[in-house]
């Protein structure tokens, strides 16, 4: 009765979403009743179109509109490193800071045993597949340092370990720019053991 | 480059939303990509419907899909009591108390000067109108407590108070809950000004 029906139903989809909670989706769907109508229907049609154009990468699984993916396709990448992100959000991240010149492979997820999630239900054998192909250096294991993302990356190790090939895992320590009083005990922990000559 | 062309789309119209910053709204195209088909066509309906369906009452400006809207069509609210908002939100966070049972009048915005805002840009001739009318007790403005809202307050006393019918400003105070200690000067004056006898 507060709201009306068509109004009711957008904040509930909107509800939906990761990190928007009631409030906001009150705020986002007035603010969709707000803008003028092309607007409206704009951004209507973007949603649609992502799905439609949108396909993750058969090699690492990225998000693409081509296949392979246009980093997969990239003749100047080296292809004998492989880095493990749990998602396109990680793999996102890395390409931003322009660093990074290999390729990637996505899990599209991490371990969870709470969550039902195992080994099989993230891309772990596809990645051993690309590893048993050949021409791999180095696996770089870029999980979030979370349990469930450390517990993956322990998992790949193992797992990619009797192939011969290295694995190696995204440094822990203090966030740049970090005051050592605020940083938890673990990150520090972890920034004393990681250590690097100078 | 770092975007697929219509995830890039999608994030931009999504940047556009209020309180929608760079990261959240890759985080919102993103979970557009991994729901389900007809989810997302859903809300992309959802869109357009809002659109398609809801309009603003004639009389209050309220939301409404029917107008005059629910609100100014109930015989059992009391007519003669006007409760002045700036937009919609507010007439929502006042309808969620449901402690008040008077109708409203939303003015679509404050007066502010430098916006380019002035009396006639927002529904006051409109308020007068229905004053005028007859009918009205009370006029109850409940602008946001801001320069912007107490300006508009401001001119409404002055634009209603000639035709004798009585105008109130909601309290301003010390928020429930809230710690003396933390509230600022302005706040706790005003708390002073509008002490109660109890």
């Amino acid at each position: 009765m507060l709201y009306t029906e068509s109004l009711g139903r957008l904040i509930k989809l909107f509800q939906k979403m990761p990190g928007v909670g009631q409030k906001s989706a009150q705020r986002l769907a007035l603010y969709i009743l707000q803008i003028p109508q092309p607007e409206a229907e704009k951004l209507a049609q973007a949603i649609l179109e992502l799905k439609d154009k949108t396909r993750y990468c058969s090699l690492c699984r990225n998000i693409t509109e081509t296949d392979p993916c246009p980093i997969c396709a990239d003749p100047g990448r080296d292809a004998s490193l492989i880095c493990v992100v749990e998602d396109p959000k990680g793999l996102l991240a890395i390409e931003k800071t322009k660093g990074y010149k290999g390729h990637y492979h996505v899990l599209m997820g991490n371990i969870s045993p709470l969550d039902n999630i195992g080994p099989d239900e993230i891309r772990t054998r596809e990645l051993l597949a690309r590893v048993e192909q050949g021409g791999i250096n180095e696996v770089i294991v870029a999980t979030s340092p979370t349990i469930e993302g450390e517990t993956t990356a322990m998992y790949i190790s193992k797992l990619i370990k009797p192939t011969g090939v290295k694995v190696t895992r995204i440094a822990c320590g203090l966030p740049m720019g970090g005051d050592l009083e605020f940083a938890d005990e673990v990150t520090i922990s972890k920034a004393m053991d990681g250590r690097l000559g100078i």
